[in-house]
């Protein structure tokens, strides 16, 4: 086992990584910017080193400052937490180089993954449930004419190399075709440096549900179900629940072995999370996530597995000490994403925290970096916290999320609780009635309320 | 169900109970001393009423002011909590004499288990393994003579009104008997104002294990497995953990079903605990008690069942939602009581709180009244926060607490946090091989160790 790992993040998910290590009995060394020298997880981590400024570009995105740090404080591997260097294939290949060990798959399949191209492509041959969409990238308007035509409208034209809806246009008839797809080339040319897109079916109403797997160098890969993810705005995500609403047993059992196999065929290695789209009773494969989710806590809350301890198992050559028989799905898991934003307008807002005060008690967990006084400093995501509530059913689950949301004090900041309070008490989503275009519509409601 | 549930206690249990209550959309109301009117319990209560000055006595004890309180906001049940008036017969009926519902057992189960000896006499009547003793109180030296030599040495002596330890005292020998007797007699006239003591064979150095049933008003009954509660200093629990490193799972399942019966056959409804010392595979009935635990948290993680609620439907009425077929022990966990103490010399120490920052992540709950800027009045039990880990097995249960101790902040009075976490690292303590007189020692170490 490792004896040192080094954080490459911040915020909760460095906090949660310190916490498996520290679990595990393995030293942590913290990285930072400067915005960030008093973070809690720069208090708690055995050793600190700072990275650079705050832009994350050159700090937390600095390859070569992070691994100078790795290897001056002696740590044999790397955790890259989400976002930031999770998923760059550059980064880990450099960490191999300098033989320490990269947290997360082979840089092989983050670049498999990363292009969305490629990705559609490895999920078709491994047997993974595919939107129907054009073979590959689309180079004219001609031919995205007759693709969309063979599919039918709507249609949603997509950067391969893109992410976070930018790139990204729906047409709905032929007449909005042409336009649709110069402005998503356009779109994609200037967020991505590569005009590259291709064409998918839209679906209408569907749910964003995936499905988590571990798989390690042993060949052993389990499912651990699915969460739903639909409650999005501007494709963020704003909520997660497991298991979703909308599964019945069958289908959840059905779509992890689909799934189970596919990465099984694709050799995969480290956490993982396959996102669908969810409609009329059918899995459409979106993407592949190759590291740890914000959302995983609730998997982890339903499961009683630590996905970070597993990751960090898998990364050391360990096989994994859980198998798909004896894992057990235990009652609902709920999460909300806590932004430091002005609850109406989303507008972020950084500062300095003048109170802080977590919820407690049964089947309430808070995975959060902020303590009274800490810094919200503007420069990064404004995530700030996670509430997670775990019940024996959805709706015991339900109603300690209610009252957990009511015991939470952030002050000095604005935070989206009042959002979430607001959100939970609404009859659709009590009943798990809603999709991925469901939260949008809720959010305008809010602001017509004024 | 319940409209209003008034909370006739303060501190981490109070806000517990408000906890179960607000997540089953019933109303709250606090009651609190002069001395804890900022405190959390009063701050999330739907209403508060000030039942008295700082002594107990005159407050939290004042039955006729916490009843007068129920009557004024129109509360139609009463939750004692543990302690103050959670076992006081007269209490529970002057409760019920108001049409108010009491949730806790009835008056007469409180008055037969909150009497040693009728307890004792119970208990060996409805099949509950007990101490050879003397059959009721003993009234002579001549007649604890004649009791000890047929039971064998060594031989405990207790107060028959009696808890706490006061009135308990052990004779090794025929030489020592007379004196233990009539210094027994004499603390238990003192503490209890009544000098009544009974006898019973002392057991060399057992664990404490303790039964958690639930027991509704239509004849269904369940145990939760056990508790071990062996970690005690001057027989007070200080950690407790389930399930009891000490037993196997056919002795948990016969004492269980052994206890089952038991509460069946003496009629008992709400939640209850059978406390037991266990030596050489055997189980010896110590007393019983008829109100919620202390340590009812370790075994609500392992079972994911809120007690706490269900004490309250089963005081409405409702039928037991969990059946002994559907139970399962998950995991294990282990609570340790956090007190405002000096870990050394253990003198309690009030004061403001001038700093809190509770442990999160994975497996992590906090029960604990307290905030940033509390008062911890000197007038009550020093108790003031309770820090409960879960895990999949005890090992990891172990890492996760040393974890959390770790990140756990109390600023402006002393606590036995440091206490527990040399407790947690101690070889003996990791092996689960204890017993109710080891930590009197391992205390005495730590105190050599200056």
């Amino acid at each position: 086992m490792f004896d040192k790992v080094l954080i490459a993040n911040r915020g909760e998910i460095a906090l949660r990584i310190h916490r498996a290590c520290r679990e595990m009995g393995i030293k942590t060394v913290a990285v930072h910017s400067t915005a960030d020298a008093a973070a809690m997880h720069v208090r708690l981590a055995d050793e600190s080193v700072c990275v650079g400024p705050p832009a994350a570009r050159d700090s937390y995105l600095n390859k070569a400052a992070i691994l100078t740090a790795a290897m001056v404080t002696g740590a044999d591997a790397i955790h890259p937490g989400y976002g930031f260097l999770s998923e760059n294939a550059d980064f880990a290949e450099m960490v191999e180089d300098h033989d320490l060990a990269f947290i997360g798959p082979s840089p092989e399949h983050i670049r498999m993954m990363g292009d969305k191209v490629r990705a559609k492509q490895a999920a078709r041959e491994s047997g993974l449930p595919c939107v129907p969409g054009s073979d590959g990238a689309v180079e004219s308007e001609a031919e995205a004419e007759k693709v969309a035509a063979e599919m039918g409208y709507p249609v949603l034209i997509k950067a391969s190399a893109g992410g976070g809806g930018r790139g990204m246009k729906v047409a709905t008839s032929r007449e909005d075709l042409g336009e649709a797809f110069r402005t998503a080339r356009a779109e994609a040319a200037a967020a991505f440096g590569n005009p590259e897109v291709y064409i998918e079916k839209y679906l209408t109403r569907p749910r964003h549900i995936e499905i988590q797997v571990l798989a390690d160098n042993h060949g052993n890969v389990v499912h651990l179900g699915e969460r739903d993810c639909s409650l999005q705005r501007k494709h963020q995500k704003v909520l997660e629940e497991a298991p979703s609403p909308a599964l019945n047993a069958t289908q959840r059992a059905e779509i992890g072995e689909v799934v189970r196999a596919a990465m099984s065929r694709i050799g995969y290695r480290n956490a993982g999370t396959i996102e669908f789209l969810f409609e009329d009773g059918k899995f459409y494969f979106i993407e592949m996530n190759t590291r740890l989710q914000v959302e995983h806590p609730v998997t982890e809350m339903i499961t009683g597995i630590d996905l970070v301890r597993e990751q960090i198992r898998i990364a050391a050559g360990a096989p994994l000490d859980v198998t798909q028989d004896n894992l057990r799905i235990m009652g609902h898991a709920i999460e909300c994403r806590i932004n430091a934003e002005d609850p109406r307008t989303f507008v972020p807002s950084p500062g300095r925290i003048a109170g802080f005060h977590t919820p407690g008690g049964l089947g309430v967990r808070v995975d959060s970096g902020l303590y009274d006084g800490a810094i919200i400093p503007p420069h990064y995501d404004s995530m700030i916290a996670k509430l997670i509530v775990h019940g024996r059913t959805r709706n015991e689950c339900l109603m300690r999320l209610r009252r957990a949301l009511g015991e939470f004090v952030v002050e000095g900041v604005k935070t989206t609780i009042p959002l979430h309070e607001q959100l939970i008490a609404n009859p659709d989503f009590v009943n798990g009635d809603y999709d991925i275009r469901w939260l949008e519509g809720f959010v305008d409601t809010l602001c017509d309320d004024d």
